[in-house]
């Protein structure tokens, strides 16, 4: 979803004005009185990448009924929400680089780091409860809780070789895919769309979370290190078998099979470009390509439900793009 | 605070059946569908000791107005933060032992203790979120961001010798005062206690935790570690000066201040025995005694507002046990 930002800031023309007001809250929000706080959430400010959930949210919502003042302040939770996510991540996969800035880590130390996390997570959900009732707080709690056992879970899956597509799935709709389904499905809810349309742009925005993990798990591998601005090929390095890889080591001729087994138990990965030829030839990057055209299909037929607006199109857009991203 | 398990029985009493409410509350909150995390859950709910927070919440209920069920609720979300906490300062502190059994990170690695936190941190919101109205969860979460700052705060000075006891308060009332206080503070306020007393049950918290965290500091130093049960030394290992090193520091002759400097800078510290003997004889542990006396008087003079009861004995002779513990 990261392509260019010519492109989504066409894309982003019919909320321009909402993401300006979330940003401001987002500022707002993590404001300290200590200045050391505010320097290092400077730092994390640097990393806003896209704002592609803020972005979901507010483009579902206006699509299916209007945008509300309510929207603003989850898109901000949201965001808040994913740089916590994104700032322990570093931590856990000993990252050096995040949008082509040092990560929180590296500036500060892995404690720094932890606590940085915390303070994120503690003010999305001071943030959340600033609104009239419970019921974000209770969806936002919900999904926090899966995308922490979607990460424990691909923790406790690290080193093992004999993992299976269905453990994979079982990850990233957890980590990834459950807060762009919460996204989608507050973005609707708040506009008060009918109980069908909630349930379908829940159902969009997992899909469409699904399929954005998948290739950024290929771009960690295929990606172009001066065009993503992240560490790359840390997956294999952590010992974190993703799709093509678990592909490649039921298919790959048994040499090739059991270096990429070694790899996954040692964390002493092949060169990406070697691992990128074995992917290559046994057919895993196009099986992996297929698996996230698939979840493209299935996001697409979920936006059917919504009237034709400018806002559908930009959602329309945003998830073919998916399949596009380079960064 | 965390006196013989026969005194606090005595003194649990008056909300002996609602605290076993909040273990049920507690447990059903954190169990997952993921037998790991639930065995991970099964580590934490072994840290748990005197459930102190709880209690505090509960007894300061009874005895301003009434337990009622917002109440349970509330005490097995404030332990969930204060069990958050606690798997992230070990992850943090590097600390090997907590109750007298390996912590998280010991057990299930660094990455594992970080995702836990996150997770108990989530479901702590999650719990709080079931509640009719949004005022807990602003409360919780306000004081969440603040423990956040005190805990960032903390890190932050490290390796810092000319830290000033000002600096240190600032640090112990956002990490510790501020939850203790807030458990006094929803405990009267849902009681329904007019705003005067909810006030001073917030006061009385605030005193509370920080003569408690002075205790706790000093235990560090001269605890015994067969009674305290977790790593001891630890803060001036990490550079962490407390009150009687901050002391020590200030009136020491200055081969022995020199010392704890380099101490503090490098966290290469001083056999605890001879740390111990060096505050004795600068009287920096009664200065630190004293100086927690202080906040206990400040604490109990509080609880005059209340009614008499057998809750508020309760809360008199924990406060009281403050400056008693030995573990």
């Amino acid at each position: 979803m990261q392509q260019s930002t010519a492109n989504l800031s066409a894309l982003y023309a019919p909320i321009r004005a909402d993401l300006a007001v979330v940003e401001r809250l987002f500022d707002e929000e993590i404001a300290s009185q200590l200045s050391f706080v505010n320097e290092l959430c400077d730092t994390v400010r640097s990393y806003r990448g896209k704002m592609l959930r803020p972005a979901l949210l507010l483009l579902t919502a206006k699509a299916a009924g209007g945008v509300r003042p309510a929207h603003r302040t989850l898109a901000a939770v949201v965001e808040m929400v994913h740089m916590a996510t994104l700032v322990h991540d570093d931590v856990l996969d000993e990252a050096k680089e995040r949008r082509r800035r040092p990560t929180i880590a590296a500036v500060a130390g892995n404690q720094a780091a932890v606590l940085l996390g915390d303070y994120l997570i503690s003010h999305a959900f001071h943030l959340c409860s600033s609104l009239n009732d419970q019921f974000a707080s209770r969806r936002i709690g919900a999904v926090t809780n899966v995308v922490c056992e979607g990460e424990l879970l691909q923790n406790a899956q690290r080193r093992n070789p004999d993992l299976t597509e269905e453990d994979y799935y079982a990850v990233i709709q957890r980590k990834t895919g459950a807060l762009t389904a919460v996204c989608c499905e507050l973005g609707a809810k708040f506009a008060e769309a009918d109980g069908e349309t909630v349930e379908a742009m829940e159902a969009f925005g997992l899909a469409a979370g699904t399929a954005f993990q998948i290739v950024d798990d290929l771009l960690d591998i295929t990606g172009d290190p001066r065009e993503v601005g992240k560490s790359l090929g840390r997956d294999l390095e952590m010992g974190t078998p993703t799709l093509p890889v678990i592909h490649c080591l039921g298919s790959a001729p048994p040499q090739v099979a059991s270096a990429i087994r070694t790899a996954v138990t040692t964390g002493v990965a092949p060169d990406r470009g070697q691992l990128a030829r074995w992917l290559e030839e046994t057919g895993s990057i196009d099986h992996a390509l297929t698996a996230a055209r698939r979840q493209v299909m299935t996001a697409l037929e979920k936006l059917n439900l919504l009237h034709s607006s400018e806002a559908r199109q930009s959602l329309t857009a945003m998830t073919e793009f998916i399949l596009e991203r380079r960064s």
